[in-house]
């Protein structure tokens, strides 16, 4: 398994395979055969960004056999999801920014991301493994109460799309498997969720297959595969940290209002 | 006004000014200081490509007081969007290809479209001008029956976006007035939408503003203004035509299936 990252340092923006006392930096292009260069940088010399820069992120609605139980909700037939834009992508421990003049409920949802490796459309099921490059930890940031603001139209779209609402890192881990893994989200160290990635409802090499039948998915391309139980309100000052065994932990904090 | 086109010759692609006899080639950034390059295309030395490449666009609903009425529905306080991503965009002449495996109704939706043309947050209204490279003609394709098909979830995501479900062009116009112009679509020559932009409820400047509060906007980004009456399906090999007075005609011909 390796684990890719992008950084920033005091004078650039790269990307490499991080391990436990730094970070083997590479050039070229992270899906398409990248070249080591030799440097290393120590723990000290960069701060991490998010491991991609997805052009999407396509978003699951309804993806776990537990939550959708709690909902009431009978398993969709076909991935259910929305699109999340570029423009909300952050990293590790950036700030997750409440949108001037919403005073209302910010939900996290912890969830496990795909990342597309190249460009995928009307993939097989047993060919799906090929265009995943790897997995990565994804907070799904929602203003809630924007989602039912209109008795006429569900805001699923503008209610996850704000900026720094698509929180991905710190690390996409290559040859992960997430059958055996669990994904805790923590609120400020309190554990909020605690959910087996293997109650999905579609499955990782589902979901690739499925949606790239709709639509091409883009090396960096991210898929959320959707949250489970224990999703819930982060406070102004709280600080979200969603962790999956073999991946690691994304941090991020709500920043308080007016900072 | 100025036309701003892109194009694919035999050997390459690029972009400049369309003119009544051929375009003028420019080079660098279409939304920054681009430079022309002093050679003039024929007509028949290109085709033409989507007038811009938006990281994505974003889909109004419920934008015409005229179909608002006449669904029954309240004018809504805030823009109701959805966001097509870059890869169901096509441009003029491109075929729409109808889903494999979707036997089901294929919509059109005639409308303006606004280009950005500088990254957009938080902009006051009376600055929206500012961010607007010029404007377009979209026709936002829908498989309708996919929107409705699970009762829990309305799909308005994968409906419209579907490879070639986002049909640009067949230029960019700048300097457009949409207050004074009409948009016509047409099925095979016969006019099916005959609209007044000026019906909007939220105006491109009040668009720009009220969206770049939510999300940032990037230069090539789109906004659909949303369509009005007398929108309905298009049958396999029929050619939809969006024409707005001042921008031009964006054709798109439905491919018949299997082909």
């Amino acid at each position: 398994m390796s684990r890719w990252a992008r950084f920033r340092t005091k004078d650039r923006v790269g990307f490499g395979v991080l391990e436990n006392d730094g970070i083997l930096e590479y050039d070229g292009d992270m899906f398409d055969a990248p070249r080591a260069t030799g440097r290393r940088l120590g723990m000290d010399a960069f701060t991490l960004l998010s491991p991609c820069l997805p052009g999407k992120i396509v978003a699951l609605w309804n993806n776990f056999h537990a939550l959708g139980a709690k909902m009431g909700k009978a398993a969709p037939s076909h991935p259910l999801f929305l699109i999340k834009p570029a423009t909300s992508v952050i990293g590790p421990l950036e700030p997750i920014r409440r949108p001037a003049g919403y005073a209302g409920k910010i939900a996290f949802e912890g969830e496990l991301g795909i990342v597309i490796g190249k460009r995928a459309k009307d993939v097989p099921q047993g060919k799906a493994g090929d265009y995943i490059f790897g997995y990565t930890c994804v907070n799904d940031v929602t203003a809630s109460d924007v989602l039912s603001e209109n008795a006429d139209f569900p805001q699923w779209t503008r209610s996850k799309s704000f900026d720094t609402f698509g929180c991905l890192g710190p690390v996409i881990a290559t040859d992960f498997k997430s059958a055996g893994a669990n994904l805790t989200t923590r609120l400020d160290g309190v554990e909020r969720q605690n959910y087996a990635l293997s109650d999905m409802i579609f499955s990782p090499h589902e979901l690739v297959s499925l949606i790239s039948h709709d639509l091409s998915l883009l090396p960096g391309d991210v898929i959320a595969c959707g949250t489970s139980l224990g999703v819930g309100s982060i406070k102004d000052g709280v600080t979200v940290e969603v962790s999956i065994d073999g991946i690691g932990s994304l941090g991020n904090t709500l920043a308080p209002a007016g900072r």
